[in-house]
C-alpha cells in the first residue's frame, strides 16, 4: 500500500487538515451509502484518506444502509449484497478492522432514537434552507414530493456524527452545511443540559478535486463512466482508452489542454511521482506528447494501484461469513458507544438512562 | 365504578363502535402526552372508554412522552413527574394493568426505528396536507418555523399504532386523518413485502362531544378552566360555581338555553340518569329551573364520580416505586411486541431481524 499512501500524502495539504499535534481524543466519523461496489473515485476521494487517518485517530466507518433507503427504498432488496460488497472494498483497500470500527447503521437503534429526539430541535424551514438538501432535491428531481426521510437527512447525519462523539468528519466542500447543521444541534443539546454533552465536529476537507468519470461528467455508476476496485487489467485498459482528453489535440505534436483532461485528473490522483506529472503536463501543453503515451502511463499507474486491491478483494469477497463477522464485531462496539451517547442526550431531555448492556444486535 | 361504566355505555352508540362480534384479535392502541395531571375532560373523552375497552380487547395505553417533547421540548425537565401523575390517574380511574399494557414511549426503541423507516415512505407534501398537522400548526402559531418533529408527528403516530399491531384507535373526529396516514404506510409496507405484514386500523369515534372548560372555551390546563381527577369537594363546588350557563337566564322563572351551557354539558357526560337530565333540560328551556338547582345536582354528580378516583389516587400517587414498577412491566411487555413488529417491517426493507431477547429497557 506504500504507493497508495504516498498518493494520499501528496494531496494532504488542505488547511483544515488536522496536524499531528491534534489531541488523541479526536474521533473520525465517516461512511458510505451501500449502493454497490465502490469505484476509483471513492478510492481517491475517501478510502485512501481513511487508511491514513486510522493510523492517527479513533475512526468509525458507518455503512449507511438506512441512508441508502432515503432515496432508494425501491431497491431495498439489493441492500444486503451491497453491504457485503462495500465491506470487501474496505478491507481490500487496507481499512483495518483492528484500527477502524466498521458498523452497520441499521443495527444501531440508538442512532434512530437520536434522530427522533433531534427532530424536535430543528425547524422545517431550517432543513429546507440546507444547501446540500436543496441541491440534492434538484439533482434527484423530487420537486415538492420529497420523501420526509430525505428532508430529515441532515438530522439523521447529525445523529450519526454525534452518536460516535465524532469531532472530525472527512467531507467534500458541498457537505459542509451538514456539519454546521450537526453543530447547531450539538449547541442546542449542550445548552439544554447546561454542560458539554456532545463535542462539536469539524470538517476534514479533501484538497483533491473530485475525480470525474471517464467521459468528463460526474463520476456515477449509473452513467457507466467509472471503474470498480476489482477491475481487471483489461477493464483498466478499456477504461483509460475511453477517457476524454482534449478533442483539439489531434496529433502528438499539437499543443494540448490539461484542464478538464480526464487522463491528467487520474494521474494527479494516483501517480506516485507528482514531479514527473508536472513535467508531463508542461510537455503536453507545449506539444510533443501524445495521448497514447500518457494513457499508457495511466494504465500502468492504475494497474499498480488496483492489482493489490483486486487480489485482496478476490480472496475475501466470497468469505461472506468473515465479512459479516467483521461487521458484527464493529457494530457491537459501535452499539456500546452510541448507547452511551444516547443516555447522555436523553439526560438532556430529562429522560432516564437505559441499562442496555445486554442488547444483542446481531 | 358502576356509575362511570354506565355513563360511558350511555354514549357508546357511534356507528364505528366495534360490535361484540368483533374477533378477539382486535388490538386497541391509545395514549396521552404526559403534560400534567389529567382532568375531567379526559375522563369523559377517553379514560372511561378505556376502562370499558379493556374488558373486551387487548389494549395498550402509551404514555407518549416523546410526543410531548415535539411541542414542549423547553419543559422536558417536568416530564418524569408528569409521567407519574398520569400513571396515578390511569390506575385511579380503573385502568387495570393486568388487562391493559401501560407503556412508556421513550423506552421503546423499536418505535423510533419504525419512525425512521416510515419517514422514507411519506412525502413532505403529504405531511403538510394532513389537516390535523395544519390545524395544530395554526393553533400553536408555528407558522413556517415548525419543528421537524412536529411535521413528522403523523409518522411517529403511525409507528405507535402499527408497533402494537393496533387495529382499533379511539380518537376524536379531528384525529381521523392520522389513522388514514397510518393506513397509507401500512398499505405501502404490505405492498413492499408482498404480504400482510401489518394490519390496517380503524377509528373508534366517541359519540360524546368534547367537554368544554368551565368558561365554555376549549378545556385546557393553561386556560385554568379544567379540574383535575384529584379535585377536592371544595374544588368541585368552586369549579361548578364558575361555570358558564346562559347569561340571559337571570331568574329561575326565565326560559334558559341548554346548548352551550357548560353545566348541562357536564351533566350529559357524567350524570348516571340521562332520562332525568332530558327532563331537567325541558324544564330549564320552559323556565322554572334555576342555575342554583342544576349546579347543585352537578356538584353531587361530580363528587360521586370524583370521590372514588380521588381516594384511590391519594393512596397511590406517593407510591412512586409501585407506579414505576407498573410502567416498567408494561413497557417490557410492549418492548417484546414492538421489537417483533420491527423485525417484520425490517424484513420488508430487506433488513435482517435482530435477536433482541436480551434488551433490558429499564
Amino acid at each position: 500500500m506504500t504507493s497508495l499512501a504516498n498518493a494520499s500524502d501528496a494531496r494532504d495539504n488542505s488547511e483544515s487538515q488536522p496536524s499531528q499535534q491534534t489531541p488523541a481524543r479526536e474521533v473520525v466519523l465517516t461512511g458510505d451509502r451501500p449502493t454497490g461496489p465502490l469505484h476509483l473515485g471513492h478510492l481517491a476521494g475517501s478510502l485512501l484518506r481513511r487508511v491514513e487517518l486510522q493510523q492517527r485517530f479513533a475512526q468509525t466507518v458507518l455503512v449507511a444502509d438506512l441512508q441508502a433507503l432515503t432515496d432508494n427504498s425501491a431497491r431495498a432488496s439489493e441492500l444486503p449484497d451491497h453491504v457485503l460488497e462495500v465491506m470487501a472494498d474496505y478491507l481490500a483497500v487496507g481499512i483495518d478492522p483492528d484500527r477502524t470500527t466498521i458498523a452497520l447503521q441499521s443495527d444501531l437503534p440508538a442512532l434512530a432514537e437520536l434522530t427522533v429526539l433531534y427532530l424536535n430541535l430543528v425547524t422545517v424551514a431550517r432543513l429546507e434552507r440546507n444547501p446540500t438538501v436543496k441541491a440534492e432535491i434538484e439533482l434527484r428531481g423530487f420537486a415538492r414530493d420529497i420523501p420526509a426521510g430525505f428532508l430529515c437527512y441532515p438530522v439523521s447525519q447529525a445523529a450519526d456524527i454525534t452518536g460516535f462523539r465524532g469531532t472530525l468528519v472527512p467531507v467534500g466542500e458541498d457537505q459542509l452545511p451538514m456539519i454546521e447543521h450537526s453543530n447547531e444541534i450539538v449547541r442546542r443539546i449542550n445548552r439544554m443540559a447546561n454542560r458539554d454533552v456532545l463535542p462539536e465536529s469539524k470538517a476534514i476537507l479533501s484538497a483533491a478535486p473530485r475525480l470525474p468519470g471517464a467521459d468528463g461528467r460526474k463520476a456515477s455508476k449509473s452513467l457507466k463512466n467509472v471503474i470498480s476496485l476489482s477491475a481487471s487489467a483489461d477493464d483498466i485498459r478499456a477504461f483509460v482508452a475511453s477517457m476524454f482528453t482534449d478533442p483539439t489535440h489531434k496529433r502528438a505534436s499539437d499543443p494540448g489542454t490539461v484542464e478538464g483532461n480526464v487522463v491528467f485528473a487520474y494521474l494527479d490522483a494516483f501517480d506516485p511521482y507528482p514531479d514527473e506529472i508536472m513535467e508531463l503536463k508542461s510537455r503536453y501543453r507545449r506539444g510533443g506528447l501524445g495521448d497514447v503515451t500518457v494513457k499508457a502511463r495511466l494504465v500502468d499507474v492504475l494497474e499498480a494501484v488496483v492489482s493489490p486491491i483486486r487480489e485482496r478483494r478476490a480472496r475475501i469477497v466470497g468469505e461472506k461469513t468473515y465479512l459479516r463477522d467483521v461487521l458484527s464485531e464493529g457494530t457491537l462496539r459501535a452499539h456500546a458507544v452510541t448507547s452511551s451517547v444516547l443516555d447522555d442526550v436523553r439526560a438532556a431531555f430529562a429522560l432516564k438512562p437505559r441499562r442496555v448492556g445486554k442488547f444483542i444486535t446481531m
